[in-house]
């Protein structure tokens, strides 16, 4: 049937949007959550299949009003005529049900679904199906082979032609825990070696590097312009997702986050997918693992042992590191907090986080003795040297400029509550689970000033009546929001 | 936030639309996907949880936008100031995960669940990993009573005094088996018991009875105007959606549809939650089965069993019957091409169906010993007198007269085509599923008028040459693509 487009003039964040009016959807035969494909008529066709919405109003007979998702994808213009037919459901459905009946997929298959994952071929309900299957069933390595491949080939790649490029990854759950930009500064300051950083928002967590980084600098760019960047600073700080180097990946996180689901072959098919993505050679992977981080002991060997094959498989040197995660790593969760850690570790200021620190330098050493810049054992120091040096500020503030950034950025919230002991003694335990939620109800990560400050660590001891916690926000509201769940979830036991 | 009503003026039927300024949502906090509750600030104030998308356009900063279906349910004008508030995943979302690692649900669980699927606080996505979850743990037999009182909880009710309201269903999956409308008016026509049929459209079939029944009467109406109906004929045929009596059933079903997917434990539910809402006391289930049905004899047997267990603690005398689903009943598939067979058997016309009549007879008989009618045995003998005495055709007409119906109505498209058998032979096989979507490629249900007609059933003889398939679009395009489909699959095997 041949319809003609109008233009929804706005952009919907969430998916693409169609919308079909009642009376014309009845002729075709579609109903809503039914598929269509739009095929324009020019003399090289450009065609989708989506999910159709249909409407009372809005849309005459002769119409199809689509959002800006989909006109930006099909090139399409306000009246233009489009050809609009019934479709079956994907080929890709019968494989995910098939992986839902604990069935092998083959490389086909999954190539398959991950097309139309980008495509938007598959309903979010869909992907949830197949999210689900991986979930109880799991995928055997060759298949997470195949689901690299499929997520690679389906996104942009930056194509680097150094010797030693090199990459840091972290599992996450822990709070705080910003350790990439101190490694980052201290791996591009030692030279000889480059170093695309490309990180997540958070979207769970309190924070992602990317969120970080974005309080004084920019973080989306262009593929041509990271590659600029790293011409003149040999390092980059950036959000991934603005590059399209993982499209499939990017979707399917965001409907498992918000299904609170993480299944293991998915978790190692997106780390790895990111980094070959990015063209890593060097891959340095920090798997934190203890009571309320993501993983426990167990888990944390298993997936060793899986990246260790992955990297095998993909030809690239791949090291697992299993560190503690028993607790939030430095004293800032958020945005504002955090960079405040980092740039007081990277200036070696009084009262820096130590733990932190020690972290990092433990990482970029790790890294410095993968690539044979420092023999075994002596990654740490090298680091430590490159750090007190002042050379890996330097390096931090040369690339905060490249992005178009500011040091002086930083700003904490106006609002700030202080916790304090209400006995004097030993703390037990900080759980990451409920300090990262408390962060996000202080506004983290969208309100970037906003966030926890924790003035101590597990075994260290407090008084009475000293500040256990500061609590930041923007809104009164929210502050009160958080110190009554601090009273009700006691996230630090002491 | 304090934000205000824009209506957006038209109707989504497929889910309800609440969009944010992209700006808006940042500073609450929210991404598309995320969840948030709209409370109104009358005294008697009423809220929604809601899934958001977000949009640059269409919306203000101070606006929030809301489909005509949420302006209903919460009762809002334009302009109209209402709370905004960023909302947690609800808890029925952690009964689901429970479900999918292999738990048992609670009734207080199973009730959560049902109740968020009607508030539309469940995304599609959410309710698609509960269907998952159910298709492969699946559900106890006390797991299933709780999610019939939970669907039955969350919807109207038909409250019928009568002592015998009798019902009769079928799992579905044969093509054609229009058996409905004729013993509907066999049994009224026998006096002494009600007959409220509700019934479903097809979704992935070419027809539901709701469906054939509309080509020539009105089958949507409000519960009052059901019981007039009643009061008058002692039996309708209505379409069961528009009485809102298992709304979360229909959204279930809508998702599993379209995933492909259809769990035993929700069919079970899914079927008797329905002939309680309307106050059946007397159920006949009809279970086809075999190659190309929904079940296997194996699966109808444990079938039976299952339903006959509910039956007995829904205290409800209910009986299953097992019947031939190998292939297509009567000769017409579609709405007007059904209701065309069911008229011939009706009016006994020269031609009719014998299989259909067959089937029809010996599901009224069942019905007529169950509420001890006939004695056993004997309930075909009465089925077969009131229908040759012409007392169950008037019945028909008066029923379509109560439902503003005209016979007259039917009309059969304008297109055919006709397959003609390539060899002499005996027909082995007319597979159900094939047969079904090929009717939906002529354009049915939708198109009322489009179907097929099959001339001739298995083990009958046929001879080159003969007609073997009418097919009937008001399309070419449909027709042709009806026609390649029948060369492709070969639905009718000789």
């Amino acid at each position: 049937m041949e319809l003609r487009i109008k233009l929804l003039k706005w952009w919907s964040t969430g998916f693409p949007v169609a919308i079909l009016n009642e009376k014309t959807a009845e002729e075709i035969g579609v109903r809503p959550s039914d598929r269509i494909s739009i095929r324009t008529f020019s003399t090289r066709p450009t065609e989708i299949t989506t999910i159709i919405d249909t409407a009372k109003g809005v849309v005459r007979k002769n119409e199809i009003a689509v959002s800006h998702e989909l006109k930006q994808r099909l090139g399409l213009k306000s009246g233009q005529k489009v050809n609009i037919n019934l479709a079956e459901s994907p080929k890709s459905l019968e494989s995910i049900k098939k992986k839902l009946n604990k069935k092998t997929l083959s490389e086909k298959e999954i190539l398959e679904i991950i097309d139309d994952v980008v495509n938007n071929s598959l309903a979010e309900s869909e992907i949830a199906l197949f999210i689900s299957a991986m979930h109880k069933n799991g995928m055997n390595l060759e298949e997470i082979t195949f689901l690299i491949k499929a997520i690679l080939k389906t996104g942009n790649k930056l194509k680097l032609k150094d010797k030693f490029v090199i990459d840091k990854h972290s599992i996450g759950g822990v709070a705080g825990n910003r350790t990439t930009p101190i490694v980052v500064s201290i791996c591009a300051a030692a030279g000889g070696l480059v170093f695309p950083k490309t990180s997540s928002r958070a979207i769970t967590s309190a924070a992602g590097t990317a969120d970080v980084i974005e309080m004084i600098a920019n973080v989306e760019f262009s593929i041509k312009q990271i590659k600029k960047i790293l011409k003149k600073t040999k390092a980059c700080m950036v959000w991934g997702g603005a590059l399209g180097m993982v499209p499939a990946d990017s979707k399917i996180i965001r409907i498992e986050k918000s299904l609170g689901i993480d299944p293991q072959s998915q978790l190692l098919a997106s780390i790895m997918a990111k980094k070959l993505a990015v063209g890593s050679k060097y891959i340095l992977i920090d798997i934190p693992y203890g009571k309320s981080a993501k993983a426990n002991k167990q888990q944390a060997i298993q997936l060793k042992h899986k990246f260790e094959k992955l990297g095998k498989f993909f030809k690239v040197k791949l090291k697992c590191i299993l560190t503690d995660g028993s607790q939030p790593i430095g004293n800032g969760v958020g945005p504002a907090l955090e960079l405040t850690d980092v740039i007081k570790v990277l200036k070696n200021e009084q009262g820096l986080p130590k733990d932190l620190e020690k972290k990092s330098l433990f990482l970029a050493g790790e890294i410095f003795e993968m690539i044979g810049k420092s023999k075994k054992g002596k990654g740490i120091q090298l680091a430590k040297e490159i750090l007190s040096s002042g050379k890996a500020f330097e390096k931090f503030k040369k690339i905060i400029e490249a992005q178009g950034g500011d040091l002086n950025r930083i700003k904490l919230a106006k609002l700030s509550h202080v916790v304090v002991s209400k006995k004097s003694g030993k703390i037990k335990e900080i759980d990451n689970k409920k300090i990262n939620f408390l962060a996000r109800i202080t506004g983290c990560p969208l309100d970037k000033s906003a966030g926890l400050f924790i003035h101590s660590h597990v075994n260290e001891k407090v008084k009475k009546g000293k500040p256990l916690l500061t609590i930041y926000s923007e809104s009164e509201q929210r502050l009160n929001q958080a110190v009554k769940f601090y009273q009700d979830k006691k996230p630090i036991k002491i």
